[in-house]
């Protein structure tokens, strides 16, 4: 089972952003992204941390997208992983992967893209 | 924000494990595991593919648990993601995992330990 896993860490996020540190905004936002996308939603989970920060996932038949706020240090952690079943879904994952970057303004990120499975199936 | 991400490729899984194919069985187990561990479940989501296959996400205090499985292909891939906040966490997630690829029972594994966050805080 083929598939690519991006993984971010952002910093600087302008900690006023409501997506940054409200779960139902940040809900809003990841599961529109997702089906801007052309992925496909089918569940998610989303955690209000008292005062502030967010922990959520979004199920997708091609896999998760996973995202963890501090905004008590600026920080983000972002996870898109999607298999490529039927057809090559990086391209998607790329998009969603950005456009949510866009939306949380990091001032520096990380980024590494790893390859899931394949070899033994 | 210091973290560790374990990923898992598991192959070779026998399809007849209840917890492989069924998303109620998976998610007992999951929940069960991470609990034993002493992380803090903050939510969860599962999926039932049809006619076999799950995808879920327990969310943790300390980050998530993902999973997929594939029972066709007899493939699983697993994320357990912790971020060391007040404490290390990195021995509870190598728990988590390791307990439950015993439950999973792979012939053969793929791991990565992916290290996230921390120097540019």
């Amino acid at each position: 089972m083929d598939g690519i896993h991006l993984l971010g860490e952002w910093y600087g996020c302008p900690a006023d952003t409501p997506e940054f540190t409200r779960a139902d905004a940040l809900r809003k936002l990841c599961v529109a992204l997702v089906r801007d996308t052309g992925l496909t939603v089918v569940g998610d989970a989303f955690y209000q941390f008292e005062p502030q920060g967010v922990t959520g996932t979004v199920l997708l038949a091609e896999s998760h997208l996973a995202i963890h706020t501090w905004p008590e240090y600026g920080f983000v952690t972002v996870d898109v992983y999607v298999c490529n079943l039927a057809t090559d879904n990086r391209a998607k994952a790329e998009q969603l992967f950005h456009t949510l970057e866009a939306a949380l303004k990091p001032k520096r990120t990380r980024f590494q893209a790893i390859h899931r499975g394949g070899k033994d199936e």
